[in-house]
């Protein structure tokens, strides 16, 4: 029994409808979209499609959002194309198999991410350092595109070379595949923002004009793909097709890689599956929320390792869960991932018979296509509030963004990451700490700094807001000497440990190296309300056996106590 | 004036005899160790010499501490050969080159260090990391001495292997080699056990008799020599000598590196610039607080980066503070580096004049001085405290150790300070949170499941013990959500953040998230004691703007409003 999804076991005839709907939908938006990014990522068109059927079916097995929509989406395919331009040729059946090994070895480590628990790794992409990502990632590839809308040739392994080379190309332009692309760009720019608004006023309801305007692309690739065909501009103009798309449903098979091809896929499958975990779980969290439903961050990753699986074994490439989808899978009404099924089910009716449709469509539509989902990417509100909440979150979003565009997607994102961990290094080797009185007449005591307290002559009282290890116990020691430097009449420091969770070895060792020094200065050490699990290990240490009596347990019996025994 | 060290300036005459025996005694130490390692890192012992002239003098004008001994020391000699035997081959020209710029970046990286005052990187090498690091490093360093007590040739580029080579070449032992280093071994190693005990037996007061005991290395050293000379054992028994050694001060030359010796040497120079700062420091620390004199961490970076240039400019290698030659210069009463310049004068003579009494000294001597200075570094004491107190900081410890002697010195401190770091993620990402309630008759607010605290019905009142950021706010919110799942009734959610010292962009986007989706569920969300400059800058954010009448200045204030409102 419990080998079905909860979904499907109380599921109800009442959310059919949806999810009919949904379904088909989504299938109308997937299908340009399975085609453009296996274009983006360097492959076959038909290893998108391919990449749109399993996966989505695993995903509903097994993940925990109702409404996420599973597939190929355009980061990870710019990631993957990167991976892999180094290692083969964009299109050979080596690249082929090096991208599916990539999905495979992404897939297995979400799933051993689940398995250990280890969903927490994700939160070490800071939000400035994803946007930022994701803002340089969109540039990198709408620049890559416009090759396509030119209908020229350039390599160019960078943006500024590819700008350069495209400049150089520019006479070379073929007039027609500009028309076809610059017209779809247009149409597809004005449809975003305008095609809503006009149908509204067209007397369409407001919810189904804007599921209609989504279907913008699947009408720019119908329209184009007839008139090529009609003109047979492939062949009159040199307008560039996708072709013959191999037809019939995938074949299931295992390619395991090799040790080398380990050593090269490892990192880059890990950056995948980071980026593509973070992106795909915030946006189900999001959906999630406004139906007050909950996602689960490991069942998350069992779902998006099995579809990643799923995806290598039927020759695809890495899916994760993709914005633009989900929020249309949601909005038409998908209640479960049946949905998804449904999507899935169509996509194999296209690939079994119908991809001979697919040979007039042109790249250049393609192309739009791509340019225009990934502007939407691009993400300046972050930024502009990161500017004025938090200027250096801002700089960490600039410096990963910048990274991506001039050194690629994997520079630029483990920079984001070291720029990150660097935060947090530096966060956590400086903990607040405060010189803290007695505010007067009361139990409550404050930094001395910031409200008119009273102290005790001769009492040193410190509070230390963090717990202690090694990145922070030095800078608590050198702290304290700061301090009786500073105020030589000092001849008892009390430490108040009310936020000190853990102390590490470290730790340890360096407050016994201060107790044992402040003693031979003749100044006793105190400790206030150190909180229980804390004091039970301390107890058997040296330091606890000298701090014997000199252990309170609040602010106050201290002060009370230093009043009483004076200096 | 303020050219001069503050010691030089406030000179009094009095220190003069403890500086000077100091300067003599740590100089009889200084010949054999600095030969002995300059052996251990794979260069020509006139290196060893070289590196314990102008270091000593550059640290004096620059350094912090008052007793340090600034020279060769085991473990940067085992990084230097670890670093440079996979670039050239041992005591070659080029090898030497290397050496002298190794030394010169780490130099540059320590002064760059210290004028960006980023000597809180040391403080990520946590005490378990380098006990581990150093006693992994002593069994390496041991193990690696071994044929030169046995007289034979073994290449092994780890411990395993070395070992193999050994037991192979056992049959090719030169007896007369293994007798003298065999006896040197036993010698050193009862001295450093039973000499002072015995001198002070004899009449010697206590502390000459401990100084003497630390002399025997040199008087292993005259001894062997003696008899070498004597019997020609080098010729007539195969013994090896150091043979003639280069008389003369020191070349001044700048040896820079190029780009591509940059690339090799950065990483290597790195971990010896971090380990040699944190050991130097820590020795240094704990002399300084015998007299009650401080270490300023920055000044120890431009210290020991003056030094280590200094080294570079007069031909020698890496130097650190080392521990041994320290507390000997300590004990024997140095007062200030005055010590150490007597004793760079006196090395400089014995290099200028003097070199030709070391060409009959036994190799098998200088082993056997390297092999009992490192077994001393060899630390079971913090392992088996770590393992009591607390079993992580144990296991890391372990891990370093086994790395070191498994992979090297690199990898076992890169893995060391990975686990550091994978520590400070765990942590970091699992901040302390509990439920609090108020204790009764009181407005003392404590865990509920570690006290008997009033709650009041539909109020659920968090404090988190931590600075919400990127590793920790999505945990936050889960736990939110887990504690509003698990009680339905929960009508206000109150955050108290006593402890949040500061609230980054990741957080406030996921605080706002969630206060809007806790809204829309007609919950609403609270908070208390926000500190001043928290709530500065939240103010002007949109979470700000919603929370307006939503912050309470006291948890006390929000539970009265909470009883006064109901639910």
């Amino acid at each position: 029994m419990n080998l079905l999804p909860a979904w499907l076991r109380s599921y109800r005839p009442a959310w059919l409808a949806g999810d009919l709907t949904a379904g088909v939908i989504v299938t109308v938006m997937l299908i340009p979209q399975s085609l453009a990014y296996a274009l983006l990522a360097g492959l076959p068109p038909e290893v998108g499609l391919y990449a749109s059927i399993l996966p989505i079916v695993a995903y509903a097995l097994l993940g925990s959002s109702m409404t996420l929509a599973v597939g190929p989406v355009a980061v990870a395919s710019l990631m993957t194309a990167s991976a892999l331009q180094p290692l083969a040729a964009a299109g050979s059946a080596e690249y082929v198999t090096l991208a599916i090994q990539l999905s495979l070895i992404s897939g297995v480590m979400l799933l051993a991410f689940g398995a250990l628990r280890l969903g927490f790794l994700a939160h070490f992409l800071s939000h400035p350092v994803i946007s930022g990502f994701i803002t340089g990632s969109a540039v990198l590839i709408a620049v890559g595109q416009l090759k396509y809308i030119l209908g020229v040739k350039v390599a160019g392994s960078d943006v500024l070379e590819t700008l350069v080379g495209l400049a150089k190309a520019l006479p070379q332009t073929t007039p027609v595949t500009l028309a076809i692309g610059g017209a779809s760009l247009l149409f597809l720019l004005l449809a975003r923002r305008y095609l809503a608004p006009l149908l509204t006023r067209l007397g369409v309801p407001a919810k189904a004009a804007d599921l209609m305007a989504k279907l913008a692309p699947m009408a720019a690739v119908i329209v184009s793909t007839a008139v090529v065909w009609l003109f047979k501009l492939n062949e009159t103009a040199g307008v560039s097709v996708v072709g013959s798309v191999p037809q019939g449903l995938p074949q299931l098979t295992l390619a395991l890689p090799g040790v080398s091809t380990l050593g090269q896929l490892w990192l880059p499958a890990l950056l995948i599956t980071l980026i593509g975990f973070v992106e795909s779980v915030s946006v189900a969290q999001s959906l999630a929320l406004k139906r007050q439903q909950r996602i689960q961050p490991n069942r998350e990753l069992l779902g998006l390792g099995a579809a990643n699986v799923a995806s290598a074994l039927s020759g695809g490439y890495p899916v994760t869960g993709g914005f633009a989808r989900s929020v249309v899978n949601f909005a038409a009404g998908a209640h479960t991932p049946l949905a998804g099924v449904i999507s899935a089910a169509l996509m194999a009716l296209v690939i079994a018979a119908l991809t001979g449709l697919f040979y007039y469509l042109p790249y250049a539509v393609l192309a739009a296509t791509i340019i225009v989902a990934v502007t939407s990417l691009i993400d300046l509100k972050t930024l502009k509030e990161a500017w004025h909440y938090d200027r250096a979150d801002a700089l960490s979003l600039l410096a990963t963004a910048m990274g991506v565009v001039a050194l690629g997607v994997e520079a630029g994102i483990l920079m984001g990451v070291a720029l990150s961990l660097a935060a947090l290094v530096w966060r956590s080797s400086h903990p607040h700490m405060a010189v803290v009185g007695r505010v007067p007449g009361t139990e409550h005591f404050r930094n001395v700094e910031r409200h008119a307290v009273q102290t005790v002559p001769g009492l040193l009282a410190l509070r230390v807001d963090e717990s202690l290890f090694f990145a922070n116990a030095t800078v608590l020691e050198d702290r304290v000497e700061a301090l009786l430097a500073h105020d030589p009449s000092v001849r008892r420091v009390l430490l108040i440990c009310s936020a000190v969770n853990q102390i590490d070895a470290t730790a340890l060792g360096v407050l016994t190296q201060l107790e044992r020094s402040l003693a031979s200065r003749g100044i006793e050490f105190t400790l206030a309300e150190v909180k229980g699990p804390v004091m039970d290990r301390l107890r058997s240490t040296e330091l606890g056996q000298r701090l014997q009596g000199k252990v309170f347990l609040s602010v106050h019996e201290a002060f009370e106590h230093a009043v009483q025994v004076g200096n």
